[in-house]
Protein backbone atom coordinates (compact mmCIF):
# COMPACT_ATOMS: atom_id res chain seq x y z
CA UNK A 1 0.00 0.00 0.00
CA UNK A 2 0.75 3.35 -0.37
CA UNK A 3 3.87 2.37 -2.86
CA UNK A 4 5.99 5.33 -4.50
CA UNK A 5 4.96 5.80 -8.19
CA UNK A 6 7.22 8.38 -9.21
CA UNK A 7 9.70 11.01 -7.57
CA UNK A 8 11.21 13.81 -9.02
CA UNK A 9 13.92 16.45 -7.32
CA UNK A 10 14.74 19.59 -8.92
CA UNK A 11 12.05 18.99 -11.63
CA UNK A 12 14.03 16.26 -12.67
CA UNK A 13 13.08 12.65 -12.20
CA UNK A 14 15.13 11.30 -9.73
CA UNK A 15 15.18 9.04 -6.59
CA UNK A 16 17.90 10.69 -4.73
CA UNK A 17 19.33 13.49 -3.29
CA UNK A 18 22.81 14.27 -2.61
CA UNK A 19 24.56 13.66 1.00
CA UNK A 20 24.83 17.18 1.76
CA UNK A 21 21.63 17.79 1.36
CA UNK A 22 20.65 20.00 5.04
CA UNK A 23 17.06 18.08 4.74
CA UNK A 24 19.24 15.32 5.60
CA UNK A 25 21.69 16.89 7.50
CA UNK A 26 19.74 18.31 9.44
CA UNK A 27 15.88 18.53 8.50
CA UNK A 28 16.81 21.75 7.55
CA UNK A 29 13.56 21.86 5.38
CA UNK A 30 9.65 21.46 5.22
CA UNK A 31 7.00 19.60 4.12
CA UNK A 32 3.23 18.95 2.54
CA UNK A 33 1.84 15.81 2.26
CA UNK A 34 -1.69 16.55 -0.20
CA UNK A 35 -4.36 14.20 -1.29
CA UNK A 36 -4.64 14.02 -5.32
CA UNK A 37 -8.50 13.39 -6.50
CA UNK A 38 -9.53 12.68 -9.99
CA UNK A 39 -6.09 14.13 -11.30
CA UNK A 40 -6.35 17.13 -9.13
CA UNK A 41 -4.37 18.29 -6.07
CA UNK A 42 -6.80 19.01 -3.11
CA UNK A 43 -6.97 22.14 -1.21
CA UNK A 44 -3.08 23.40 -3.31
CA UNK A 45 -3.83 27.08 -2.43
CA UNK A 46 -3.73 26.41 1.62
CA UNK A 47 -1.08 23.99 0.96
CA UNK A 48 1.41 26.54 -1.22
CA UNK A 49 0.38 29.32 1.31
CA UNK A 50 1.82 26.89 4.78
CA UNK A 51 4.98 26.12 2.46
CA UNK A 52 5.59 29.79 1.92
CA UNK A 53 5.07 30.68 5.46
CA UNK A 54 6.94 28.10 6.93
CA UNK A 55 9.93 29.08 4.54
CA UNK A 56 9.91 32.40 5.23
CA UNK A 57 10.01 31.46 9.44
CA UNK A 58 13.00 29.53 8.24
CA UNK A 59 14.77 31.82 5.65
CA UNK A 60 14.73 29.30 2.90
CA UNK A 61 14.18 30.53 -0.54
CA UNK A 62 11.35 28.95 -2.34
CA UNK A 63 9.67 30.23 -5.33
CA UNK A 64 6.34 28.98 -5.63
CA UNK A 65 5.89 29.23 -9.32
CA UNK A 66 8.57 26.72 -9.32
CA UNK A 67 6.77 24.21 -6.54
CA UNK A 68 3.35 24.97 -8.75
CA UNK A 69 5.02 23.10 -12.13
CA UNK A 70 6.57 20.86 -10.02
CA UNK A 71 3.27 20.22 -8.88
CA UNK A 72 1.54 19.81 -12.58
CA UNK A 73 4.36 17.63 -13.67
CA UNK A 74 3.74 15.29 -10.45
CA UNK A 75 -0.45 15.10 -11.75
CA UNK A 76 0.08 14.48 -14.71
CA UNK A 77 1.97 11.18 -13.68
CA UNK A 78 -0.56 10.88 -11.04
CA UNK A 79 -3.74 8.52 -11.16
CA UNK A 80 -7.03 9.54 -9.74
CA UNK A 81 -6.41 8.97 -6.65
CA UNK A 82 -2.60 9.60 -5.41
CA UNK A 83 -0.79 10.98 -2.62
CA UNK A 84 1.69 13.92 -3.28
CA UNK A 85 4.35 14.64 -0.71
CA UNK A 86 6.48 18.04 -1.33
CA UNK A 87 9.72 18.59 0.70
CA UNK A 88 11.41 21.72 0.39
CA UNK A 89 15.03 21.73 2.11
CA UNK A 90 17.44 24.63 2.04
CA UNK A 91 19.75 22.74 -0.55
CA UNK A 92 23.08 21.48 -0.30
CA UNK A 93 25.55 23.59 2.35
CA UNK A 94 28.22 24.51 0.54
CA UNK A 95 30.08 24.65 4.11
CA UNK A 96 29.97 21.98 6.82
CA UNK A 97 28.13 23.02 9.21
CA UNK A 98 24.54 24.52 10.58
CA UNK A 99 25.05 28.18 9.79
CA UNK A 100 22.98 28.72 6.58
CA UNK A 101 25.11 31.10 5.01
CA UNK A 102 25.09 30.97 0.79
CA UNK A 103 22.59 27.75 1.16
CA UNK A 104 19.97 27.55 -1.24
CA UNK A 105 16.58 25.36 -1.47
CA UNK A 106 15.56 21.62 -3.25
CA UNK A 107 12.24 20.81 -4.10
CA UNK A 108 11.49 16.66 -3.85
CA UNK A 109 8.21 15.46 -5.26
CA UNK A 110 7.49 11.86 -4.39
CA UNK A 111 3.85 10.80 -5.55
CA UNK A 112 2.22 7.96 -3.67
CA UNK A 113 -0.59 5.62 -4.70
CA UNK A 114 -3.52 6.54 -3.00
CA UNK A 115 -4.82 4.44 0.05
CA UNK A 116 -8.60 5.30 0.52
CA UNK A 117 -9.90 5.44 3.78
CA UNK A 118 -13.74 3.81 3.95
CA UNK A 119 -16.07 5.96 4.81
CA UNK A 120 -17.07 4.10 8.09
CA UNK A 121 -13.34 4.93 9.18
CA UNK A 122 -13.45 5.48 12.83
CA UNK A 123 -10.37 6.12 14.88
CA UNK A 124 -9.46 4.83 18.87
CA UNK A 125 -6.76 7.05 20.09
CA UNK A 126 -4.16 5.77 22.84
CA UNK A 127 -3.10 8.23 25.07
CA UNK A 128 0.99 8.72 24.87
CA UNK A 129 3.38 8.40 27.75
CA UNK A 130 6.05 11.02 25.92
CA UNK A 131 5.10 14.42 26.54
CA UNK A 132 5.56 16.96 23.48
CA UNK A 133 8.22 19.73 23.90
CA UNK A 134 7.26 23.36 23.42
CA UNK A 135 9.07 24.85 20.78
CA UNK A 136 7.88 28.28 19.69
CA UNK A 137 9.99 29.33 16.83
CA UNK A 138 8.87 25.99 14.73
CA UNK A 139 5.60 25.79 16.83
CA UNK A 140 2.59 25.26 13.85
CA UNK A 141 5.46 24.14 10.73
CA UNK A 142 5.19 21.15 9.16
CA UNK A 143 9.02 20.96 8.87
CA UNK A 144 11.71 18.04 8.97
CA UNK A 145 12.24 17.66 12.68
CA UNK A 146 9.86 15.12 13.40
CA UNK A 147 12.11 12.75 15.87
CA UNK A 148 9.04 13.48 18.64
CA UNK A 149 6.22 12.46 16.14
CA UNK A 150 8.12 8.87 15.36
CA UNK A 151 9.00 8.43 19.17
CA UNK A 152 5.09 9.23 19.78
CA UNK A 153 3.98 7.05 17.07
CA UNK A 154 5.66 4.29 18.15
CA UNK A 155 3.87 4.19 21.23
CA UNK A 156 0.67 3.42 19.70
CA UNK A 157 -0.47 -0.22 19.90
CA UNK A 158 -3.46 -1.32 17.69
CA UNK A 159 -6.22 -1.26 17.00
CA UNK A 160 -5.67 2.48 17.66
CA UNK A 161 -5.39 4.97 15.10
CA UNK A 162 -2.84 7.30 16.66
CA UNK A 163 -1.65 8.83 20.15
CA UNK A 164 -3.12 11.74 21.67
CA UNK A 165 -0.06 14.07 22.80
CA UNK A 166 0.41 16.10 25.65
CA UNK A 167 2.61 19.01 26.03
CA UNK A 168 5.10 19.68 28.50
CA UNK A 169 2.41 21.74 30.69
CA UNK A 170 -0.39 18.97 30.40
CA UNK A 171 -2.40 20.83 27.70
CA UNK A 172 -3.26 18.28 24.64
CA UNK A 173 -1.97 18.78 21.97
CA UNK A 174 -3.24 16.97 18.80
CA UNK A 175 -1.84 13.93 17.94
CA UNK A 176 1.09 12.34 16.21
CA UNK A 177 -0.23 12.95 13.01
CA UNK A 178 -3.67 14.64 13.11
CA UNK A 179 -5.02 17.70 15.01
CA UNK A 180 -8.06 17.25 17.15
CA UNK A 181 -11.23 19.10 17.68
CA UNK A 182 -13.80 18.41 20.32
CA UNK A 183 -17.58 19.84 20.18
CA UNK A 184 -19.29 21.01 23.36
CA UNK A 185 -22.29 23.07 23.63
CA UNK A 186 -22.83 23.20 19.97
CA UNK A 187 -19.11 24.92 19.74
CA UNK A 188 -15.48 23.66 18.49
CA UNK A 189 -12.78 23.72 20.14
CA UNK A 190 -8.86 22.90 18.67
CA UNK A 191 -6.10 22.92 20.77
CA UNK A 192 -3.48 26.19 19.81
CA UNK A 193 -0.46 25.15 17.76
CA UNK A 194 1.98 28.59 19.07
CA UNK A 195 4.08 26.57 21.61
CA UNK A 196 3.85 22.54 19.63
CA UNK A 197 1.52 21.15 17.14
CA UNK A 198 1.51 21.37 13.68
CA UNK A 199 -1.57 23.87 11.69
CA UNK A 200 -3.07 21.35 10.04
CA UNK A 201 -3.91 21.75 6.61
CA UNK A 202 -7.38 20.05 7.61
CA UNK A 203 -7.60 21.69 10.36
CA UNK A 204 -7.48 25.23 8.49
CA UNK A 205 -10.30 23.85 5.89
CA UNK A 206 -12.37 22.59 9.30
CA UNK A 207 -12.15 25.78 10.58
CA UNK A 208 -13.15 27.71 7.77
CA UNK A 209 -16.05 26.00 6.88
CA UNK A 210 -17.61 25.80 10.56
CA UNK A 211 -17.63 29.61 10.05
CA UNK A 212 -19.56 28.96 6.59
CA UNK A 213 -21.77 26.53 8.20
CA UNK A 214 -22.60 28.94 11.13
CA UNK A 215 -20.88 26.81 13.61
CA UNK A 216 -18.26 28.53 16.15
CA UNK A 217 -14.63 27.25 16.78
CA UNK A 218 -12.07 28.42 18.93
CA UNK A 219 -9.13 27.77 19.68
CA UNK A 220 -7.85 27.16 23.10
CA UNK A 221 -6.01 25.36 25.75
CA UNK A 222 -7.37 22.13 26.34
CA UNK A 223 -6.88 19.20 29.21
CA UNK A 224 -7.68 16.16 29.07
CA UNK A 225 -10.21 16.91 31.84
CA UNK A 226 -12.19 18.71 28.91
CA UNK A 227 -12.68 15.95 26.86
CA UNK A 228 -15.56 14.57 29.45
CA UNK A 229 -17.57 18.13 28.71
CA UNK A 230 -16.87 16.93 24.66
CA UNK A 231 -20.21 15.58 22.44
CA UNK A 232 -18.42 14.82 19.85
CA UNK A 233 -14.75 14.30 18.87
CA UNK A 234 -12.66 13.78 16.07
CA UNK A 235 -9.29 14.43 14.65
CA UNK A 236 -7.86 15.89 11.34
CA UNK A 237 -5.34 16.06 8.66
CA UNK A 238 -5.24 16.46 4.58
CA UNK A 239 -4.84 13.26 4.14
CA UNK A 240 -7.76 11.21 6.47
CA UNK A 241 -10.16 14.45 6.12
CA UNK A 242 -12.32 14.75 9.11
CA UNK A 243 -12.30 10.74 11.36
CA UNK A 244 -14.92 10.29 14.38
CA UNK A 245 -12.58 9.73 17.40
CA UNK A 246 -14.85 7.00 19.10
CA UNK A 247 -12.34 6.40 22.06
CA UNK A 248 -9.54 8.41 23.53
CA UNK A 249 -7.80 6.01 26.82
CA UNK A 250 -10.75 4.87 29.04
CA UNK A 251 -13.18 8.07 27.32
CA UNK A 252 -16.21 6.90 24.72
CA UNK A 253 -17.33 8.99 22.38
CA UNK A 254 -20.36 7.43 20.18
CA UNK A 255 -22.44 10.65 18.74
CA UNK A 256 -20.76 12.04 15.70
CA UNK A 257 -23.46 14.36 14.22
CA UNK A 258 -21.89 17.49 13.43
CA UNK A 259 -18.48 15.78 12.89
CA UNK A 260 -19.89 13.16 9.47
CA UNK A 261 -21.85 16.80 8.40
CA UNK A 262 -18.34 18.29 8.58
CA UNK A 263 -16.81 15.33 6.87
CA UNK A 264 -19.44 14.99 4.44
CA UNK A 265 -19.60 18.62 3.25
CA UNK A 266 -15.74 19.14 3.51
CA UNK A 267 -15.34 15.66 1.27
CA UNK A 268 -17.59 17.35 -1.29
CA UNK A 269 -16.04 20.22 -1.73
CA UNK A 270 -14.89 21.06 -5.19
CA UNK A 271 -11.53 21.70 -4.63
CA UNK B 1 38.07 25.08 3.02
CA UNK B 2 36.49 21.83 4.91
CA UNK B 3 35.31 19.93 1.40
CA UNK B 4 33.98 16.49 1.05
CA UNK B 5 36.56 14.22 -0.27
CA UNK B 6 34.69 10.82 -0.52
CA UNK B 7 31.65 8.85 0.88
CA UNK B 8 29.88 6.25 1.13
CA UNK B 9 26.50 4.80 2.04
CA UNK B 10 26.03 1.40 3.90
CA UNK B 11 29.93 0.97 3.09
CA UNK B 12 29.70 1.36 -0.66
CA UNK B 13 31.35 4.52 -2.38
CA UNK B 14 28.18 6.68 -3.09
CA UNK B 15 26.88 10.51 -2.43
CA UNK B 16 22.92 10.08 -2.54
CA UNK B 17 20.81 8.91 -0.50
CA UNK B 18 17.39 7.76 -1.31
CA UNK B 19 14.75 9.87 -1.23
CA UNK B 20 12.74 7.51 0.90
CA UNK B 21 15.52 7.42 4.10
CA UNK B 22 13.96 8.26 7.25
CA UNK B 23 17.25 10.71 7.93
CA UNK B 24 15.45 12.96 5.05
CA UNK B 25 11.69 12.67 5.87
CA UNK B 26 12.24 13.19 9.25
CA UNK B 27 15.29 13.43 11.08
CA UNK B 28 14.84 10.10 12.21
CA UNK B 29 18.83 9.35 12.50
CA UNK B 30 21.69 10.41 14.13
CA UNK B 31 25.94 11.87 13.76
CA UNK B 32 28.84 11.82 14.73
CA UNK B 33 31.42 14.50 13.68
CA UNK B 34 34.92 12.97 14.55
CA UNK B 35 38.56 14.23 13.86
CA UNK B 36 41.42 12.29 12.21
CA UNK B 37 45.07 13.59 13.28
CA UNK B 38 47.45 11.04 11.87
CA UNK B 39 45.13 8.67 9.80
CA UNK B 40 43.79 7.74 13.38
CA UNK B 41 40.27 9.03 14.39
CA UNK B 42 40.38 10.69 18.02
CA UNK B 43 38.14 9.45 20.27
CA UNK B 44 36.74 6.95 18.53
CA UNK B 45 35.14 4.66 21.40
CA UNK B 46 33.78 7.50 22.69
CA UNK B 47 31.90 8.52 19.47
CA UNK B 48 31.18 4.53 19.04
CA UNK B 49 29.49 4.52 22.86
CA UNK B 50 27.27 7.65 21.86
CA UNK B 51 25.89 6.64 19.00
CA UNK B 52 25.36 3.11 20.48
CA UNK B 53 23.28 4.92 23.35
CA UNK B 54 21.54 7.15 21.20
CA UNK B 55 20.18 4.40 18.74
CA UNK B 56 19.41 2.59 21.84
CA UNK B 57 17.09 5.83 22.96
CA UNK B 58 15.79 5.89 19.26
CA UNK B 59 14.96 2.12 19.14
CA UNK B 60 17.34 2.09 15.95
CA UNK B 61 19.08 -1.00 14.97
CA UNK B 62 23.03 -0.52 14.74
CA UNK B 63 25.87 -3.34 14.94
CA UNK B 64 28.94 -1.23 16.01
CA UNK B 65 31.43 -3.43 14.45
CA UNK B 66 30.15 -2.50 10.92
CA UNK B 67 30.35 1.28 11.81
CA UNK B 68 34.05 0.39 12.82
CA UNK B 69 34.68 -1.16 9.13
CA UNK B 70 33.11 2.38 7.65
CA UNK B 71 35.32 3.77 9.79
CA UNK B 72 38.38 1.58 8.58
CA UNK B 73 37.36 2.66 5.28
CA UNK B 74 37.12 5.71 5.48
CA UNK B 75 40.41 6.58 7.28
CA UNK B 76 42.23 3.90 4.14
CA UNK B 77 40.91 7.15 1.61
CA UNK B 78 41.85 9.46 4.37
CA UNK B 79 44.65 12.75 4.26
CA UNK B 80 46.70 12.82 8.12
CA UNK B 81 43.97 15.72 9.13
CA UNK B 82 40.40 15.28 8.10
CA UNK B 83 36.84 15.18 9.27
CA UNK B 84 34.46 12.05 9.67
CA UNK B 85 30.77 12.62 9.35
CA UNK B 86 28.79 9.51 10.30
CA UNK B 87 25.47 9.63 10.26
CA UNK B 88 23.46 6.66 11.54
CA UNK B 89 19.70 6.50 9.98
CA UNK B 90 16.72 4.23 10.63
CA UNK B 91 16.84 3.76 7.03
CA UNK B 92 14.17 3.46 4.14
CA UNK B 93 10.88 3.36 5.38
CA UNK B 94 8.66 0.56 3.36
CA UNK B 95 5.35 2.08 4.69
CA UNK B 96 4.79 6.52 4.18
CA UNK B 97 4.38 8.06 7.67
CA UNK B 98 5.91 8.27 11.08
CA UNK B 99 5.84 4.80 12.55
CA UNK B 100 9.05 3.16 12.29
CA UNK B 101 7.20 -1.03 11.91
CA UNK B 102 10.17 -2.38 10.24
CA UNK B 103 12.48 0.08 9.48
CA UNK B 104 15.82 -0.97 9.44
CA UNK B 105 19.17 1.60 9.76
CA UNK B 106 21.38 2.94 7.14
CA UNK B 107 25.15 4.46 7.35
CA UNK B 108 26.27 7.40 6.05
CA UNK B 109 30.04 8.21 6.02
CA UNK B 110 31.67 11.72 4.42
CA UNK B 111 35.31 12.50 4.79
CA UNK B 112 36.03 16.05 4.54
CA UNK B 113 39.17 18.10 4.32
CA UNK B 114 40.52 19.30 7.60
CA UNK B 115 40.80 22.64 9.06
CA UNK B 116 42.77 22.88 11.62
CA UNK B 117 43.09 25.33 13.88
CA UNK B 118 45.05 28.13 14.84
CA UNK B 119 46.51 27.27 17.96
CA UNK B 120 46.04 30.70 19.26
CA UNK B 121 41.73 30.42 18.52
CA UNK B 122 40.12 32.53 20.58
CA UNK B 123 36.32 32.51 20.49
CA UNK B 124 33.72 35.68 20.68
CA UNK B 125 30.07 34.06 21.80
CA UNK B 126 27.32 36.39 20.72
CA UNK B 127 23.79 36.17 22.95
CA UNK B 128 21.04 34.50 21.10
CA UNK B 129 17.66 36.17 20.84
CA UNK B 130 16.23 32.36 20.63
CA UNK B 131 15.45 30.15 23.55
CA UNK B 132 16.49 26.12 22.76
CA UNK B 133 13.12 23.76 24.20
CA UNK B 134 13.32 21.58 26.41
CA UNK B 135 13.07 18.03 24.86
CA UNK B 136 13.98 15.47 27.60
CA UNK B 137 13.09 12.66 25.42
CA UNK B 138 15.50 13.67 22.56
CA UNK B 139 18.20 15.52 25.20
CA UNK B 140 22.46 15.12 25.39
CA UNK B 141 21.45 13.18 21.93
CA UNK B 142 23.22 14.16 18.24
CA UNK B 143 20.25 13.53 16.50
CA UNK B 144 19.65 14.79 13.04
CA UNK B 145 16.64 17.36 14.74
CA UNK B 146 18.54 20.82 14.22
CA UNK B 147 16.60 23.15 13.12
CA UNK B 148 17.15 25.11 16.27
CA UNK B 149 20.49 24.66 16.17
CA UNK B 150 20.14 26.42 12.57
CA UNK B 151 18.09 29.34 13.49
CA UNK B 152 20.50 30.08 16.30
CA UNK B 153 23.56 30.21 14.46
CA UNK B 154 22.20 32.41 11.64
CA UNK B 155 21.81 34.59 14.43
CA UNK B 156 26.12 34.80 14.58
CA UNK B 157 27.75 37.94 13.60
CA UNK B 158 31.26 38.44 12.82
CA UNK B 159 34.16 38.16 14.34
CA UNK B 160 31.52 36.19 16.85
CA UNK B 161 32.50 32.35 16.87
CA UNK B 162 28.87 30.89 18.36
CA UNK B 163 25.63 32.08 19.99
CA UNK B 164 25.34 31.28 23.72
CA UNK B 165 21.78 29.83 23.92
CA UNK B 166 19.25 29.81 27.11
CA UNK B 167 16.74 27.44 27.63
CA UNK B 168 13.16 28.22 27.81
CA UNK B 169 14.16 28.74 31.26
CA UNK B 170 16.59 31.16 31.33
CA UNK B 171 19.43 28.45 31.93
CA UNK B 172 22.52 28.53 29.96
CA UNK B 173 21.96 25.72 27.45
CA UNK B 174 25.41 26.05 25.44
CA UNK B 175 26.09 27.07 21.73
CA UNK B 176 24.96 26.49 18.59
CA UNK B 177 27.66 23.62 18.20
CA UNK B 178 29.67 23.40 21.70
CA UNK B 179 29.59 23.37 25.23
CA UNK B 180 30.58 25.50 27.76
CA UNK B 181 32.60 25.62 30.60
CA UNK B 182 33.42 27.85 33.35
CA UNK B 183 36.00 27.74 35.93
CA UNK B 184 35.51 29.25 38.92
CA UNK B 185 36.93 29.09 42.30
CA UNK B 186 39.24 26.56 40.87
CA UNK B 187 36.05 24.34 40.45
CA UNK B 188 35.10 23.56 36.22
CA UNK B 189 31.16 23.88 35.97
CA UNK B 190 29.23 22.93 32.87
CA UNK B 191 25.07 23.40 32.10
CA UNK B 192 23.24 19.60 32.21
CA UNK B 193 22.52 17.84 29.08
CA UNK B 194 18.92 16.28 30.51
CA UNK B 195 16.65 19.24 28.79
CA UNK B 196 18.28 20.07 25.99
CA UNK B 197 21.88 20.26 24.22
CA UNK B 198 23.94 18.14 23.39
CA UNK B 199 26.11 15.46 25.27
CA UNK B 200 29.63 16.43 23.41
CA UNK B 201 32.51 14.18 23.11
CA UNK B 202 34.88 16.80 23.78
CA UNK B 203 32.77 17.60 26.67
CA UNK B 204 33.00 14.04 28.10
CA UNK B 205 36.81 13.89 27.65
CA UNK B 206 37.31 17.44 29.37
CA UNK B 207 35.22 16.19 32.51
CA UNK B 208 37.21 13.12 32.25
CA UNK B 209 40.97 14.46 31.90
CA UNK B 210 39.85 17.40 34.46
CA UNK B 211 39.38 14.66 37.19
CA UNK B 212 42.29 12.76 36.22
CA UNK B 213 44.11 16.65 36.40
CA UNK B 214 42.64 16.84 40.21
CA UNK B 215 40.43 19.52 38.68
CA UNK B 216 36.70 18.72 39.95
CA UNK B 217 33.96 19.51 37.71
CA UNK B 218 30.03 19.83 38.08
CA UNK B 219 27.43 19.54 35.91
CA UNK B 220 24.47 21.81 37.15
CA UNK B 221 22.05 24.73 36.19
CA UNK B 222 23.95 28.19 35.56
CA UNK B 223 22.53 31.30 34.54
CA UNK B 224 23.93 34.02 33.18
CA UNK B 225 24.45 35.92 35.98
CA UNK B 226 26.88 32.69 36.86
CA UNK B 227 29.24 34.36 34.28
CA UNK B 228 29.88 36.96 36.80
CA UNK B 229 31.55 34.78 39.04
CA UNK B 230 33.70 32.61 36.36
CA UNK B 231 37.77 33.03 36.10
CA UNK B 232 37.79 31.71 33.02
CA UNK B 233 35.29 30.36 30.40
CA UNK B 234 35.75 28.06 27.29
CA UNK B 235 33.52 26.45 24.50
CA UNK B 236 34.40 22.14 23.52
CA UNK B 237 33.65 19.90 20.73
CA UNK B 238 35.21 17.26 19.06
CA UNK B 239 36.35 19.39 16.16
CA UNK B 240 37.30 22.55 18.05
CA UNK B 241 38.67 21.04 21.11
CA UNK B 242 39.22 23.38 23.96
CA UNK B 243 38.55 26.83 22.86
CA UNK B 244 39.24 29.83 25.07
CA UNK B 245 36.09 31.81 25.62
CA UNK B 246 37.20 35.91 25.77
CA UNK B 247 33.86 37.68 25.56
CA UNK B 248 29.96 36.55 25.69
CA UNK B 249 28.06 39.59 25.18
CA UNK B 250 29.30 42.48 27.72
CA UNK B 251 30.97 39.92 29.82
CA UNK B 252 35.18 40.00 28.84
CA UNK B 253 37.25 37.16 29.86
CA UNK B 254 41.22 37.52 29.84
CA UNK B 255 42.88 34.79 32.01
CA UNK B 256 42.84 31.40 31.08
CA UNK B 257 45.53 29.08 32.80
CA UNK B 258 43.54 26.53 33.52
CA UNK B 259 41.92 26.36 30.28
CA UNK B 260 45.01 26.19 28.15
CA UNK B 261 46.55 23.90 30.31
CA UNK B 262 43.55 21.79 29.84
CA UNK B 263 43.42 22.26 25.95
CA UNK B 264 47.28 21.23 25.71
CA UNK B 265 46.97 18.21 27.81
CA UNK B 266 43.99 16.92 25.51
CA UNK B 267 46.09 17.79 22.58
CA UNK B 268 48.94 15.76 23.49
CA UNK B 269 46.60 12.68 24.32
CA UNK B 270 47.10 10.14 22.11
CA UNK B 271 43.64 8.46 20.93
Amino acid sequence: MSACLASWVDGQPADRVPLDDRGLQYGDGLFETCVVRDGRMRFIEAHLARLANGCARLGIHCDLDVVRGDIELALRAAPARALLKIIVTRGSGRYRGYAPRDAGWRRIVQLFGGAPLHDDQRAMLGLARMRLSATPALAGLKHLNRLENVLAVAEVRPPEFDVLLLDEDGNIAGGSMCNLFLLSRGVLETPRVDRCGIAGIMRGIVMREAALLGLRCVERSLRLADLERADELFVTNARIGVVPVTRVGEHAFDMHVVTLKLRSHIESLDA
